[in-house]
Order: C-alpha cells, then structure tokens, then sequence
C-alpha cells in the first residue's frame, strides 16, 4: 500500500449524528476522521483498552476528558488513555474535521 | 490527561537529521512529529510488528512505502501497515512537519 489519503476526500455530514469515515484499519490501529456539524456531538464514552487520540484539522472542539473540559482548534491533539471518559462538541460555527486513532482496534 | 498539544509549540529543527519530537506514548501508541529541513531524509526501515501512519500537517513530502514512492502535501495520510519498508524525504522548499503515529509502542 503505498497511496496518500486526503482527509477532504473523506469528510462529510450526517444529520441526525457525527459523521465517521475510516482512514486506515488493522488490527493494532483504526485512523479515521470524525466529522461534527455545529452544535452535534460524540456522546461521552470510554475505552478501557485502547488509547485515543484527536487531532484537530478544522473547526473548533470542546473536548471532554474525564475530569476535564478543553477546548482545542486547528493544530491541536487531545490525548485520551484507555479507561477516561471522553467525548467531544462542536461549539463552532464551522464544521469539525477531527483526525481519530484508537489502538489497538478490536474491530467495530 | 485533558491538556491539548499544539504541534506548534513541538516544531523544531536538526542540521543533521531529522527532528523527532513526541506528543504522546503509552504502550499502545507513540504519536509524535517529525519535522526535516528542505532536502532531508529518513533512512528506509521497517518495523515488523507496527503499523505507522504519516498525516502531513505543513510541507511537501516524498514518502516511500515498500516499492511505490508518493508524494504528500497538507491534509493527506500515508499509511504503513507492518512489515513494508519505508522512509521519507523533503522534496520542498519549506519545513516539512508531520505527524507520525507508530502502534503498538515497545518503546525507543
């Protein structure tokens, strides 16, 4: 495998929850794009396993990591280890264009 | 763990190699950015038990994957699942900064 992805090739919208698209997947890593419109949000949620992360490509995010509430924009990572809560809003008035990994991927 | 990481605040630079530095480890993940200068170069290498992601944030970048060599810019992802050979050189007049994700993480 030796292509290039372009996020903007894969964002989208979904009205009713935030939109996911898979970049890559296998057994250790799943990378995708996690995509929120104005106001949409990830419910809070926890792996006990597996560490996340959250790379932020466009938009404005309020992320919640267990005891904390952060906000992060364009350039910025949010860490998530197994076993805190996170979730995330989009509290901008732009599309949210998040980059995901989860590791390893136990699968869906 | 709800503080966010600029990848600004990260980017440096090595007159003689490539410029890691590290944004997040556990054992499961070591996300970090690479940064090179116009015209530097990883050396070719595999890992055998972890796959890499490449996601480039600023610059223009040659990635060789096993036996294809593609170029990337701002917003694409290159994949290297586990076991195929790969490096990267700065093709570009500008910093090439990129965040490298490498699952899972055994340590240095």
């Amino acid at each position: 495998m030796g292509t290039t992805i372009d996020y903007r090739t894969l964002v989208g919208s979904n009205p009713d929850k935030m939109f996911k698209a898979t970049i890559f997947e296998s057994p250790r890593l799943l990378l995708g794009l996690n995509c929120l419109e104005p106001g949409q949000t990830d419910r809070i949620h926890t792996h006990e396993d597996q560490d996340k992360f959250y790379y932020v490509i466009e938009g404005d995010g309020e992320f919640t990591v267990g005891d904390e509430i952060v906000t992060a924009s364009a350039g910025e990572t949010i860490p998530v280890p197994a076993g805190l809560t996170h979730g995330v809003r989009n509290y901008g008035v732009a599309r949210l264009v998040v980059l995901m990994g989860l590791t390893p991927w136990p699968g869906p």
